[in-house]
């Protein structure tokens, strides 16, 4: 079913950790546009797109409290609890100290310090179509609350029936969300990032979406507001030796294949038999799952890869940089220890990739498509900011002088040394008026 | 000389915090074919780019070792002392504990961690033009080295004499950076990017540079690699009142100014009397200056506010969020308290810009253009990316499973329940196995 590769060569790595692109060009010009039409017409423009591609346009898209209240009626009680379940361990996790100011003398008389504080407005997003991610929702909206961000907002479109999914909503309401419309699509992006007359814009845009969010947001970054970080398809790589079950790791391919037909499936084992048993396992295990035909597609352009040695596996996962790694080996807590590049680690034969979505703890908003080289995944601290801070005494200012103004005019930027030089002279000639 | 605006309405703010926006229409469609031709023939593109905007090719753009110790002795022994000084507040400043690995139990059996790494790889860019600006060489390298980068890749474009200045090399040494590229422009940064022949891609790329330099930043950012954060025109804010030296005042408005024709430059009084004397200060300070008609230019889009209250001064400062703020006030410290959008902060009148933007300790490359509202200055930390990591004891995924399995079907994601519904079913027959 799956694609098997065979002690791969260094030069053949370049090849097998690339993902597939996409094809954008004809996208950046809508959403050029769609921008260009939110600046100049606002909420009219909003309610154009949402007339033109959701085909439902709500005059006042702001969600109401009523509304929330009678979402929170239409959830079982058995997912209100899970959710809360949930909750409570992604807090657990994102908990950190905050505002830390550390001040340090770099020089005598010269003190500097860094504080961190929440970014003020941010906004979510939460994609619709086919499932309603409302784990996505507790993934952004419960850091931001921790953060101390002061204005969290959300968007997200209307299911077939022409409202937000309940348990977005509920997810919303427990994780304390006040500010929530019913937008969706490229429109909402631009929404939240310019502003419209019902919708303020926000200083950084979260959430995963389709293609057409994902470009809005990158065009939103270029000139509005900051995002959280690129999106692509989901991924997942596994790296399983001949310890592993091969029904948990046909599960967990399966688990990521179903997400869509353009997700990322890697498994890499230093075991033919386990290949050959995880192949069975699949064939056995995907007639059952009701997004059998999404994941069937997604595996056929996945890969198994087989090396004589695990230490190979791992670096061929650096390489590759998965979002998720499962490690189903022995050894799994020894070479955890040795990954550079990866969104989330999951060590060992019990720890699922889907604990991981929904409820260990930590995000699932994780960096893709290799950007883990250089992107974290979502944490409290995306949701803030840092400022530095200075303060000179006299005698401060004294001694860093002749440096600033030595390096300030070999830089041939004259002001810069006078107004350490201003300064200077006046703290001097106070000094010898002082004296006489 | 600079346009006053006496207390202006809340309304007015609005135009009062824009910044002049750049036209990069064109722009786009070069750097596409820039990047388009640097994938397809690798140096051969960079050498013709170079070739076509700096008329100057080398042959093999690495810089030798021979070349860095012949600039070393090309600088100044005052310029080594000073930018050996600066290098050391620069380090006090931004150390930080590294790798820090907290592990948080979130349900029993179920264990969550953070690691924190250095990015490998990170491209580093300092323009060349009118200033050789070796004090951006340690602010980028410094915290680079600091955070454990690997691998440091330096590229800045040649003089006019055909080479990098001596002291960008001679500052480039002293922070330990070893790979070094003579290249340019949006070209230099294609290379870092993508990778060449010569050039190995980089993971993340930092750095100011003009707007080919940025506009080909933020297309890197779309599709190859992390940069630091989008780049404008450099920025300061001062608030003064009638404590504030008007010399002083007058010169650190003038150091902003002298960057460039398109440096922004606003101060705030609830002085009049302040304002004139600054007024005047400026006619008389700026005729000394080298740059006068970049910084005359500069003013002439400048503004001086008067607000009766401090307060509304600094509540002005927060919505025009500026990458530089002076608080030339008496009251400068508690000020400070309030501060809640800024790059850095210069608390009292002894505590020009010009001090963060050499030798202080704080970084100078800082959030632009309102940007402040979401992105931090550079630290150690920009050179740093975090992995979660997760690990499930068989009790702890039977602890999770209910919750998972909920979600999960609730979320119309059957196969991600199965992952977790496999492992319980395991673990269960093992247990009424044992049981027998």
């Amino acid at each position: 079913m799956i694609k098997i590769v065979n002690n791969p060569s260094l030069e053949e790595w370049t090849k097998l950790i690339q993902r597939p692109t996409l094809e954008t060009k004809n996208l950046s010009e809508f959403i050029e546009t769609l921008f260009k039409e939110v600046e100049e017409k606002g909420d009219i423009a909003i309610r154009e797109y949402a007339q033109q591609f959701e085909g439902i346009v709500r005059v006042d898209f702001r969600v109401s409290e009523s509304e929330v209240a009678a979402a929170k009626a239409k959830c079982p009680i058995e997912l209100q609890t899970a959710i809360k379940t949930a909750a409570c361990n992604i807090e657990k996790f994102h908990s950190i100290s905050q505002s830390m100011t550390e001040t340090i003398e770099t020089t005598s008389g010269v003190w500097c310090s860094r504080k961190t504080l929440p970014i003020k407005r941010v906004g979510l997003y939460i994609p619709g179509g086919t499932a309603p991610l409302f784990s996505t929702v507790l993934m952004l909206a419960l850091p931001a609350r921790l953060a101390g961000c002061g204005e969290i907002v959300l968007c997200s479109p209307p299911s077939k029936d022409g409202k937000i999914h309940p348990a977005v909503l509920f997810a919303a309401d427990i994780a304390g969300v006040k500010e929530i419309y019913q937008l969706g699509g490229a429109q909402a992006i631009a929404a939240l990032a310019i502003g419209t007359e019902t919708v303020r814009r926000v200083d950084k845009i979260f959430g995963p979406g389709n293609q057409y969010v994902t470009a809005a947001k990158q065009y939103a970054s270029s000139k509005w507001c900051a995002i959280d970080m690129p999106a692509g398809p989901s991924e997942l790589l596994i790296i399983a030796d001949e310890t592993a079950n091969p029904d948990f790791v046909a599960a967990d391919l399966l688990s990521q294949a179903e997400h869509g037909v353009d997700s990322q499936v890697v498994l890499i084992s230093n075991s033919p038999l386990l290949a050959e048993r995880v192949q069975q396992a699949l064939t056995q295990q995907i007639i059952t799952l009701p997004r059998a035909d999404i994941a069937r597609k997604a595996l056929e352009s996945s890969l198994i890869i087989l090396f004589d040695e695990l230490k190979t596996a791992l670096d061929f996962s650096n390489a590759y940089c998965p979002e998720h790694l499962i490690l189903a080996t022995e050894q799994a807590q020894h070479q955890a220890e040795f990954v550079t590049n990866a969104g989330s680690v999951f060590i060992g034969h019990f720890s699922p990739e889907s604990v991981g979505d929904y409820a260990s703890g930590t995000n699932h908003t994780l960096p893709t498509a290799g950007f883990a080289r250089a992107f974290s995944g979502l944490s409290t601290a995306s949701f803030m900011k840092t400022i530095t801070f200075q303060e000179l005494s006299q005698q401060g200012l004294l001694n860093l002088a002749s440096v600033v103004e030595t390096m300030a005019e070999a830089e041939l930027l004259q002001g810069h040394a006078s107004a350490v030089n201003v300064r200077k002279n006046f703290i001097l000639s106070n000094f010898r008026n002082g004296d006489q």
